[in-house]
């Protein structure tokens, strides 16, 4: 068995190696004058099960495009069985038809998965697991919980758990449950004529000299992440932690989420990262442990 | 019979429309916050034959992946037939193991294609016609030759077409002998210890008075074309044209060829150019000309 790193990879591949004593190789990369891609797989592989590891954060199209070119020639080159490690999954929150006529984005990306050669798929923390079944080969889903809890006992002693949403809820609850904390969730409403999201219900009950940790799958524009922020000093949070598995943390996202009071910010490596402010998990352990 | 009009089409789509008097109508597109492409199909397609316009210049990624997620929702949506226009394929030039273990990445390309739902396919002047026979499903090729010769003719009495390279050379014979104008071609070779392209021997031919027409498929950094054109005063030739059927023109190459003394430079909108300089060509009639 060999590790292949993509183009991205967020050191994930390295830690891979590392912790299952499986000898890791890079494959080879620039970017031409014109933009395009280059892809080499500067080895033998015959006969090899590979694991290819190749996350999707941004550029994502970039990073898609390098993945299919990579898998396909893994498999060209005559690979047994192909597992592509893609921590971060692109294109995850277009995952059905919300109006007439839209791409179900994640189904085609799925779909063209299976078709250049990869045989079996392991995701971080999708946004919804059921989506998953557009691809048509072996899947495993990782949820790095343990690992958050554990470092969100590193970080308090009286920590309150809170969901943004009610669909956040699930993973609040398990992380919750494995810090041995209370938790809740924020009920919100879609005005029907604005499309703007509010909070329809705070959770019943004090939050005083809480740190609240509030968790999601993925951090973006950071807005939900700040309207619940707020509503935890409201009720009375001492400090706010925000846990994102995936955070994309688009334009001023960490200057706004600042303002709304989050104290720490805590991320994992399937998106890369370079601010040094943020608390970045690795998550390859939690990987190594399903494969 | 619709034209559905993508995200990079420089006005393909509705020069077809208006030549062959087919109803046009536009993806809806827009990029999320995050970077992601959202692509709606806004019309009930269900048993239609489908013209979908879809170029993939720069950024080639973003471009081929709306491409897929577009093909895939027409296919949904129940479209009978879809005919991808493709004016420029991105991914031409690594249409083959130039070492061990690249990336073939057109025939990753083709393939996609093939699986997303595209039952058809047109390209305008591919980098290899042979490359194209990765793609599954029918095929048509548009050489714009005769939009070219015409330009040409009205641009100049005198003029001798000049290929840049053996591999320019059909090509350029073709528009010569539409044209009726004298033609050639430079044989060059490679050093095989640094790689460099050098001129091995001039055409042997006067090109005194001479407005030499240097052609080929792709101008990108402009290297092969200064060369050429540098070659050709240095034969006699009073002025310089370059035609490139797809005008990549990366970083300083509008320079490179003004210092080398192209005077006048031609292209297609196959790839988007808003440079005055350019005379650019609607390739539309050529494309509606095969369908």
């Amino acid at each position: 068995m060999i590790i292949i790193g993509g183009t991205a990879t967020n050191g994930i591949d390295e830690s891979l190696s590392k912790i299952l004593s499986i000898p890791l190789v890079k494959v080879e990369n620039k970017i031409f004058p014109d933009g395009e891609s280059y892809i080499r797989v500067p080895l033998s592989i015959r006969g090899e099960d590979v694991l290819l590891v190749q996350t999707t954060d941004y550029p994502q199209d970039k990073h898609l495009i390098e993945l299919f070119l990579i898998a396909e020639t893994i498999k060209d080159l005559g690979a047994r069985k192909l597992t592509a490690i893609v921590p971060y999954l692109a294109y995850s929150r277009q995952d059905r038809r919300f109006k007439d006529g839209e791409a179900v984005s994640i189904k085609t990306i799925l779909h063209i998965l299976g078709e250049v050669g990869v045989d079996s798929l392991v995701v971080v923390e999708p946004h919804k697991p059921e989506e998953l079944s557009y691809f048509k080969g072996e899947l495993k889903i990782i949820h790095p919980y343990h690992q958050i809890s554990k470092k969100i006992k590193e970080l308090t002693s009286n920590p309150f758990i809170l969901a943004p949403d009610r669909g956040a809820l699930e993973r609040a609850r398990k992380i919750a449950e494995e810090i041995g904390a209370p938790y809740s969730y924020i009920e919100k409403e879609r005005d029907r004529n604005t499309g703007e999201v509010r909070i329809k219900e705070a959770p019943n009950v004090s939050l005083k000299d809480k740190d609240v940790v509030i968790i999601d799958d993925i951090i973006s524009t950071g807005g939900t992440i700040s309207q619940a922020s707020k509503l935890a000093y409201s009720l009375g949070a001492k400090s706010v932690i925000a846990v994102g598995i995936h955070l994309l943390l688009v334009g001023d996202a960490k200057e706004r989420l600042r303002e709304a009071g989050v104290k720490t910010l805590i991320g994992t490596n399937t998106v890369k990262t370079t601010d040094k402010d943020i608390i970045t998990i690795d998550i390859s352990h939690s990987i190594a442990l399903s494969l």
